[in-house]
């Protein structure tokens, strides 16, 4: 989303940001106990690049005939997530995030449990304001999107324990833990604003589709991205033994002594900081790097041809560069 | 809700309680993934006295006209209570539920944590499955009373690091954190069963009234209890410090040496075990015995009160009933 500023997507992109972004510095802040809002207020306002809002109000007004907004819907979309985040943070035991300190080293265990709780309670109650004749449908939408995403961080735990983990297995990890979000974002969107069955079904599956693409666009970036840009270490993944889409890939590919230094992330739960560039190098050889990018213009290409069913091509054509976007970011 | 075999009452209780049970007993076992359902199963199969789904079916029963059952909202209650169960009890560091491991020392904090989020996700799965034309309202009620319950356990949280806590702020805490609960589950049922506002916002009266009642006659039990029939260790409130209706009354009453006792308990941060018979006798000396059981019959009063807007005699007599066993339980 950057290097674009002059893009008029991105000038509307950064409009809506900002729209949301000012909701949420006060929805939280001002509420009772201090104790628990102070805190949920704490991880609200670490910004972020608040997409999830985004595909909520686009997908809402792609179907629209009427102008309508539905910042609250958008709000608690971002809300449902920043709860994923402060749970995540805790099992993951990060001491960071978005480079300042997680939830509960700042405050503590319980502070953070409790605030993630917090910030998903009050995410219904957002969505709720915005919801009329079809409650039942986008409730439906948002709480199997919640089902998901929690089976989903079970499954990426249980990967960290496995050693024969298939890329099969790892896509449908993704679809849950990743996809299924942006999938529910675009859904509810639609359903809010009056879409009619083929236009929902359209932005479900480019939401779900847009959504592993980015997730494996993540996984590249955490070893080809510039250290500047990511903000995050370069070569995290490896050093962690983490099962990304490149090792699993690797995994399959790889013969001989390239296999064993493969198994052996697996095996030692992880490699060395002074490794990295040998495993970068050795991702680039056996073809790794041009699997993933091949993977995420699959899901990219299965994203844009959904949109064809959206009325007016302004719509198709600001989905298209939010696609573009994601899949290029540096970040 | 025992030494009562007889009544037909504690027939319809039974009856109801063993078929939220096995609906309880399957709904979540044969799920995917196990690592995320066979943990949330745990924490469902420990029993309970499952009250809070009661509580919505004898609410839909008493306003509605025609037979019908709301079992997947009267689960979806448990779920709620259950997550709130799993992660109250890794927040009190507390070992044991029900005589079993709690879910973290069974399994670990990242389990516990993250099925604490699934079951909630699957209690707005099935209440979802009950709505039809209402939805809007009866999510409402729901989601209303799961913000009230996380700001009540910050409250309750809170509360442990003051040392000045008044018998009001106490009455607003449980009022969020115990009391919460129980209105929302008559509310839901009386919407869910088709009752007219009159009928809704009698149930709601009765299940808030009656929650405080019954969270300070729990705190009675922890002195008065007997330990065979409590099952949990007489006195432990005390030992812990925790400020409950009976040490903030005292608070207000005590004078001279018998405050400097009192207060002791908050500056220490709770006695010893082999002091609690001496903090029995103060309490008794003090009134503060008297007084909690005064207070309890205030509240129970009150729910009886709202009773009277309900059409038929025959669910009077069963709320009634189900008051009286309530403030007059054991355990």
């Amino acid at each position: 989303m950057n290097g674009e500023k002059q893009n008029k997507f991105y000038s509307l992109y950064e409009h809506e940001r900002k729209i949301v972004e000012s909701k949420l510095s006060i929805i939280i802040k001002n509420r009772k106990p201090a104790s628990l809002y102070v805190p949920g207020n704490y991880i609200l306002e670490g910004g972020g690049k608040r997409l999830r809002p985004l595909l909520v109000l686009l997908s809402a007004k792609a179907v629209s005939k009427k102008q309508s907004s539905f910042y609250n819907a958008a709000i608690a979309v971002e809300l449902l997530h920043n709860f994923t985040l402060v749970h995540d943070d805790i099992m993951d035991n990060a001491d960071k995030r978005r480079g300042r300190a997680t939830l509960h080293k700042k405050y503590d265990l319980s502070t953070a449990i409790l605030v993630g709780d917090s910030l998903l309670s009050v995410a219904y109650e957002y969505l709720l304001k915005d919801c009329n004749g079809n409650a039942k449908e986008v409730l439906a939408s948002f709480t199997k999107g919640l089902v998901e995403v929690c089976e989903g961080q079970s499954l990426d735990k249980e990967f960290e324990l496995l050693q024969n983990v298939s890329l099969n297995d790892y896509i449908i990890m993704i679809e849950k833990k990743t996809a299924a979000m942006a999938e529910m974002c675009c859904k509810i969107g639609a359903q809010l604003g009056g879409g009619n069955e083929v236009e929902v079904k359209a932005l479900t599956n480019f939401g779900k589709n847009i959504g592993i693409a980015f997730q494996i666009q993540d996984d590249l970036l955490d070893i080809m991205g510039n250290v500047k840009e990511f903000g995050k270490n370069v070569g995290g993944d490896l050093v962690e033994g983490k099962k990304t889409f490149l090792l699993l890939k690797a995994l399959e590919i790889a013969k001989g002594n390239d296999l064993k230094k493969i198994k052996s992330v697996v095996m030692q739960k992880g490699i060395q900081v002074d490794e990295i560039e040998i495993y970068k190098n050795l991702y680039c050889k056996l073809g790794v790097i041009e699997e993933a990018k091949k993977e995420i213009q699959k899901f990219s290409t299965k994203a844009l041809k959904s949109l064809k069913y959206l009325r007016r091509e302004e719509d198709r054509k600001i989905f298209a560069w939010l696609a573009d976007s994601l899949i290029n970011r540096n970040k």
